[in-house]
Formats: C-alpha cells, structure tokens, sequence
C-alpha cells in the first residue's frame, strides 16, 4: 500500500485543468507526475512491488496514456507489453471492439496474436491505463483481451474518479486497482 | 555495442509487413519486439548501459510509439519523461511545430513547462522514437526541445531506415544513434 504521504505526494505532483477539454469538465494531467523522476520511480515501483507475485505474463495498455506506465511497468516485471490502440493504427491483423460514448461510438483493437508469445495456454495479464471514469473504454479493452484468448487478472488505473462509478461496473469483470481515488 | 547475435535476434523479433498502410511499403512492426520480454528487456539494457554515462535529465519521446521505448528508458535510469504528441493532445500550454509530409504538413507539440522541474540551467534532453524515416518528425521534435529550453544531446531510434536519409539530415542537429539500419 502508498503511504498516505506517497499519496499526497502523487496527487500534487498531478496538475489539474479546470474547463479542460470542456467547460466543467475538471483535467487530471499526468504529464506532471511523469517528468518529476520522484512521483514516477514511485509510481512504477509501487506497481513493481505490487505485482511481482502475480504471475503475469503480459501487461496491456490502453492508448496513448496507458503505454506510458504500462511499458515501464512491463520492462520492471521482465515481461512483454501489448498495445491495445484506437481503430486502425495497428498494422497485422486484429480484432476489435465497440463502445459507447456520451455522444456516438469508439472502437479500439488488438493484435489477433497479441499473447502467443509464451509456453501458457492462457497467460494473465494486467491492463493498465492512467484514468477510470465511466469504463467503456476499460470494458472493452478487457474483451479484447479475453478474446485474444488471454485472461485480465486485473484493472489497474493511477487515478479512479470514484463518481463515475466505472470502477464499480469493471469489478464485475476482473479486480480493479487505483493508486488515487478522486 | 548490442552483439551480432543480439542485433540478429531483436531483428528477427520485428514483424515484417508488406504494403503497410499503401502499397510498396514494407512496415517494421516492433510490437512483436515489445511483447517478447527478452527483445523488450535486451532492448532497455542496452539503451540503459548506453545512456547511464549521458547525464541526461529527461528523456522526451514522440507519440505513440516513442512513449513505449522512452518512459520504460525513462525509469530504468530513473529520470523524467516527456511527451511529444500530436497537436491538441496535450492539455496545458504548448509550443507547436509544423512539418512537411509528402502531401501536407503535420504538427506536434510540447508542453512549454516540460523541462522545468530540475535545477539545472539548461537540461540534457535524449530523444527517443522508434523510427527514422526521412527524419522530419525527429526534426521537429529537435526543435521543440530546443524551445522548451533544453539541450538535445542525441537522438536515439530502435530502427533507422538509411535510404531515406533521415538519420544524416538530423546529424546536422545532434547526436544520432540507431539499434537497427535497415
């Protein structure tokens, strides 16, 4: 568990957005907490030490943010990262999954082979992505990954918006998560 | 110096697709690098064992998959790392660069308080991709770092495409370095 200073710690080293990328809508930028080499080592080492006794085999990572912890994460446990990318930026073949927004459709893919690089016949993995707040695009991604015959054993997210209750909709599905609860 | 035999296996761990995205391109797919933990970690180490002497304050890579190489570099010699996104994707001010492509032009930009939480005067900066082509994204990018303040030291790439020049055109401007010329 962070120590409830690490938490503090974390939290200021978040900038926040007021009326960003909306009015009312309030920011959590993260590209604070990842150019100060404190509040990132202890992210990743956090995470590090969380999951070490996991057996995972992969961790998944939603874009663009998600690459971000995910991939550093990844290199820590010695284990292999998958993207899982908006429509039409990966370049072999994929699968895909729609999901609602507050206004029309978004659609993210996975590579079709994403997991086949390991001796399990269903290896574990983590998804990871920076924020959780209403969990459509968590839900889906966590499709993708049962579909590419992989098995989420868990969501993690470094800043859950508690309100929006996606969270609560993900725990249905895999365990969830979040080093800050907002 | 990566071995051969090291140059060989991440090579052979690099997905090769041809007529990707238009007809007469062959595509260099590194996230079947990225999800093999002995190319993924090979990889790091090697870039780490490299960059560990550099004294480098931030690590600044390209969106998206530049974020994937540099913020696992980024923590491995526990440092700070700074996006470079497409325009309108990052939330704060931003300083922006345009660039021609072969029909058009593209713009990316950088936060312009990127660079700012560390002492120093002028902060070493290492630019990261995964790819140089004709070089006019890492130029760009060259160039916001410069104007955010920074020094950019070198510009590291996993795959350099020789014929299209890149890598000599942005020697002009920094150090270069590649893992891979193809």
């Amino acid at each position: 568990m962070l120590k409830l200073e690490e938490k503090e710690f974390l939290l200021n080293s978040i900038r926040v957005i007021y009326d960003y990328p909306q009015p009312g809508i309030i920011f959590r930028d993260i590209t604070t907490l990842i150019n100060n080499k404190q509040a990132f080592s202890l992210t990743i080492n956090h995470l590090k030490e969380r999951y070490i006794g996991y057996n995972l085999d992969f961790i998944a990572g939603i874009e663009s943010r998600g690459f971000i912890f995910g991939t550093a994460l990844a290199y820590a446990l010695n284990i292999g990262f998958v993207p899982i990318r908006k429509k039409g930026k990966l370049p072999y073949t994929t699968i895909s999954e729609k999901y609602a927004l507050e206004y029309g459709f978004s659609e993210i893919e996975i590579h079709i082979d994403a997991f086949k690089d390991t001796q399990k016949e269903i290896p574990n993995v983590l998804l990871i992505d920076d924020l959780i707040a209403t969990g459509g695009t968590a839900l889906a991604a966590a499709n993708l990954i049962k579909q590419a015959g992989a098995q989420c054993v868990e969501s993690c997210f470094i800043i859950n918006l508690k309100d929006l209750q996606g969270a609560k909709a993900m725990r249905e599905r895999t365990q969830v998560y979040s080093l800050l609860d907002l």
